[in-house]
């Protein structure tokens, strides 16, 4: 099955228009790694995919860390002495410092100052500002709010709780013929910020619901949680889920009108890292690989030394690199339609990749089989070979046992899904058998592939 | 043996000339992939060399193959209703498409029209054509002569056969110390084409003769076949000799102006992959290397998966890639003497590397013998070394019985004759012992390297 | 240990000058392979280091050559008729071919130009020359003071001996934790010759100074011997030191103004040629990697095949590629202090890299481990990371046993001192283990690395 013919068919015509209506409904929400907010957005999203939410109490200990407190927030205002809030929680919830403990105090502007975060190079922007692991309350406003503030007594106000309650994630899981899975994750823990990450939030929703009424290959997990503490707190809580995990992608800031990047995992040559290259190399505009390093998103959990996944991390512009990044700008303009849209194409192609890389084995290895017979070879009386016929010739030759498609890509230059075809029309011609796939063979009819059984071990090395 | 220099003393001084006349005695011959034409082909080639020549009788399966009916062709025309021949088989035997069944009738210009092709971006050429697996009849013409058709009524004539009869192929072998071959192939099956392929079968067979009087490490097969059929049945009924074949060249267009190239085989990194990489690296002429692919020429059926021999493809221009490939304009003036000689350089070059590639092992490994006392060392007072004093110090510094002399070709950047004359200088002066090689010991005296023999496992890895 | 920082600390503030003023004190004294020269040479480096010297009778064998008789001079000239020395070797040492024999005789111009050596393209410079291995005599002059001699008789002296004696050369070992060694070699066999090699002689001093009352894992072996059959003479005389070799740096030509070249081991990959590259690429100024090859000073004895160390050269401008070697232009004024003192930093930087290259284990593989809370992790709220956190999040994702620090340095692109830094405080909090070096591990507490007993084991394929 071609997944991406398959989203083409499925999916309504206007699929960006759809990621970009349900980003919008998700942007007001105010989330944090903990709270009200996350819950709502997680309620959203069970709108759309079965999604199972998981409550972990605070203090409870993941790995090294314990989990947070829970923080809710009601409003928040800066308030002059004629009574206008100057700074107002209900016009964006990036006003206020995430994890502000609750303050209700009169201050002098030279006092409130060191709790003020603002951008002097762009006046215009509010910043977005957190202080999960320090008690601490601050606000944040554009630079312009601040300059026409006033000497002056001002009316500080948090409403807000920081107290113990529950941390809590989502996850769906779609099985597969293989109880192998494919992790997809993204990081649902910011407010009002829609490449960072509605983007991933809302492209990952909907692939789910394009895959759930699929028969695939893999299992799918997809995680919504909070950045860091929700993967730590995922993965101390997942070991056996967690071996499982075959390939993986965590999925940031794919709504920009950016180019892709696709960061490496930690082996740096994972099946998926391939995939993604692939897919990458083919797509007609311009991208990126990135070598692995330990600092970015939650792969760097994924691969940690420990459980060193092969998940890599999906981007278009890379968080950091991009001035709107974690500011006001990062705005529902600043995310559109056609580029969630094509984000979603590519992580389906990618997993289009995952799903239909396999070995085969030529049944007429000794000189080519006579493919004119078959109808399977059209001799164009030209100097060049037709290109479906080139992907035959190379899916031939070298499907020894060894080669996998993704090999064959590689090595010939060959867009993946051309290869994929080629097989399935030489697999029904009689010219391939298909190389049992280790992962597959758990919950496959082990009689089918016994005599092929051998291979699987020798292919797997 | 440098075969290089031995070429130069043993072969007439107009070397190029030679080739291009036998070329052109080749030349009018009417050759298809089985027939008259490729007999009297292969009797004009065993006036030159000995050479078997095997029939395989029409309906012989070869593999996924079986042997095609024996076309042959007395006449053919289309003649005007003024009696004139306004296209003649006499006149090119490009004017009837290979394999054409015969048909004699009259019939409107409208009618005959599907049954023309003609090349229209060159108006003066006659295109070459054949339909050996699917029965037809066609013409073959240029775009001019076809413009200068009237309407009207023609008759049209081709006096052919395409009964049950022989394909027929020559081998020439010529054995040398060891029983491990090298296979040189080309096709010999299309009609008056200069290029290809009169340049391959020309410079294959006075390769072989120039061979056949030398004391030779390997043994070599040449082949003379038609494309693809040929290479298939040779394969399908010579199973023993496949095993036997430690590197091979498939020849193909090599008299015309282009520059070198030499296609690799599957493997990739053979050792004749390896040897031709060198000859071109420090050929004068630019020249390129190509990666393996599973369309070309016989090297596609060498390099299937099932054999997946060490056979690369050498060629001056590639097939398809020059605007005269399959037409009557890739004529004798197409190919010249002295490309056609450089050509033969070339491949005696590739069989010079192959035939004295080895392993020594430095008898004196610990700190440089002392070259000076042996006068293998002569300092000049000046500030660089002499050339063939670094290679004697590579030899030497290379030789732990690891290295091959190609391998330090490859890691020293210095010519393989120049390493190859140093090692024979080091060698004869008791520096040096040679690692037996796997392959000729076979042949060999076994005694004579029973010390070495563990060396020659290792070796081979 | 930060061997640099130590090195800053430790050393008196002009290094560089008193670099410059042990090469002037070196720089009259007429060296050669044998001979009071070397002898004197030798006791001016022990008055600043322990140094072992050791005398190897004439005819001694030495692997495949024989120790040269010993060659002494105590003047030379050449007399014109009015009593006039033209040519006196009281002015430069550099005026007698090293290892003239004794010669006073008169003879014409004509007869003595044969013994005459100059360079006409530079005609002031006198050149250096040697005849080691042939009974010869001979005197070089500027081509200007050529020109300038008259025809007629000149009287020609050298007063020299040639006879039975001593090759002496001077070692300074300084043990460490380990008796694993680095091998550090200069030739010190040239007269007046300041970058060929006081460069090389007075840098390996002071280095060997400096180490000298430090706590090394390593021991450290200096070698001060003539080239090529000093370096053959040790090899023959110490096996048993030769199998500690574990690293080796031939320091050569380091004193001129030119980039720093670093020429790899016959192996081409081992640890001190990647600690070289390392150290070379975050270099301030521009330097050149340089393949291995078998010409060039003692590295051609420590890499010859029955040894294979890993040993490299290290130059500024490589020998041989610059107007001035060996010729009198290569004095005091070609070196430079500052130079001196930079390829003295680059040298303890690249031993820096060796000392500290080790394996840890992160004790908190499965996710990161919580640095805010151990006060590693401040966090700005700016958008990129700090250099330091950064360099702690690589060492704790790669320390997984089987990375070292080198390997980190390689693949982040950070430079080792910070990564080193960076273990070290990880360490100091608990978040690291130390994966026990297999050499340190012979002279140290076994039982404190009982438990990782294993994974050195592992860790040293």
């Amino acid at each position: 099955m071609n997944l991406l013919k398959e989203l083409d068919q499925k999916t309504r015509e206007d699929l960006g228009g759809e990621l970009h209506r349900f980003a919008a409904e998700l942007y007001p929400i105010c989330r944090s790694i903990t709270g009200n907010g996350m819950r709502r957005t997680l309620a959203t999203i069970q709108e759309r995919i079965p999604l199972e939410t998981i409550d972990v109490p605070t203090g409870a200990t993941v790995f090294d860390w314990s989990v947070p407190k829970e923080w809710n927030i009601r409003d928040a205002y800066i308030k002059a002495r004629n009574g206008r809030r100057v700074v107002d929680f209900q016009k964006s919830n990036l006003h206020v410092m995430s994890y502000s403990i609750p303050v209700h105090a009169t201050m002098r502007l030279s006092e409130l100052r060191s709790h003020l975060f603002t951008i002097p190079e762009h006046s215009d922007w509010i910043p977005y500002r957190t202080s999960y692991y320090k008690e601490d309350w601050g606000f944040c406003l554009s630079h312009n709010q601040m300059l026409a503030l006033e000497d002056g007594e001002y009316e500080v106000c948090i409403d807000s709780t920081l107290e113990d309650g529950h941390l809590t994630y989502g996850e769906c899981y779609l099985p597969g013929r293989s109880t192998d899975e494919v992790l997809i994750s993204c990081h649902a823990c910011h407010p009002s910020l829609a490449n960072d990450n509605l983007s991933g939030l809302t492209v990952a929703t909907l692939l789910a619901r394009f895959l759930r009424d699929l028969d695939l290959r893999y299992s799918y997990r997809f995680l919504f949680a909070p950045g860091t503490i929700g993967a730590i707190t995922w993965l101390a809580r997942n070991r056996k889920a967690v071996e499982r995990v075959r390939h993986g992608l965590v999925l940031t800031c794919i709504g920009d009108a950016g180019g892709f990047h696709y960061k490496k995992s930690r082996q740096g040559n994972a099946e998926v890292d391939r995939a993604a290259g692939h897919v990458l190399t083919h797509w007609a505009e311009p991208s990126e690989m990135l070598e692995f390093s330990p600092y970015g998103y939650d792969e760097r959990q994924y691969c940690s030394p420990g459980f060193n996944l092969p998940v890599g991390c999906l981007m278009r512009s890379v968080w950091g690199s991009f001035p709107e990044y974690h500011t006001s700008a990062d705005n529902l303009e600043f995310i559109q339609p056609a580029q969630l849209a094509a984000s979603l194409r590519v992580c389906t192609s990618i997993l289009d990749v995952l799903e239909n890389n396999r070995r085969y084995r030529n049944l007429s290895p000794y000189c080519e089989p006579q493919l004119g017979r078959r109808n399977l070879y059209h001799s164009t009386g030209g100097k060049t070979i037709e290109a479906d016929i080139n992907a035959r010739l190379w899916v031939l030759n070298l499907s020894d046992g060894e080669h996998s498609l993704l090999d064959i890509a590689e090595r010939s230059g060959i867009c993946f899904s051309s290869l994929s075809e080629a097989a399935d029309l030489l697999f029904h011609n009689g010219l391939l058998s298909a190389v049992p796939d280790c992962a597959q063979q758990r919950v496959a009819d082990v009689d089918a592939s016994r005599a092929e059984s051998l291979a699987c071990t020798s292919a797997s090395h």
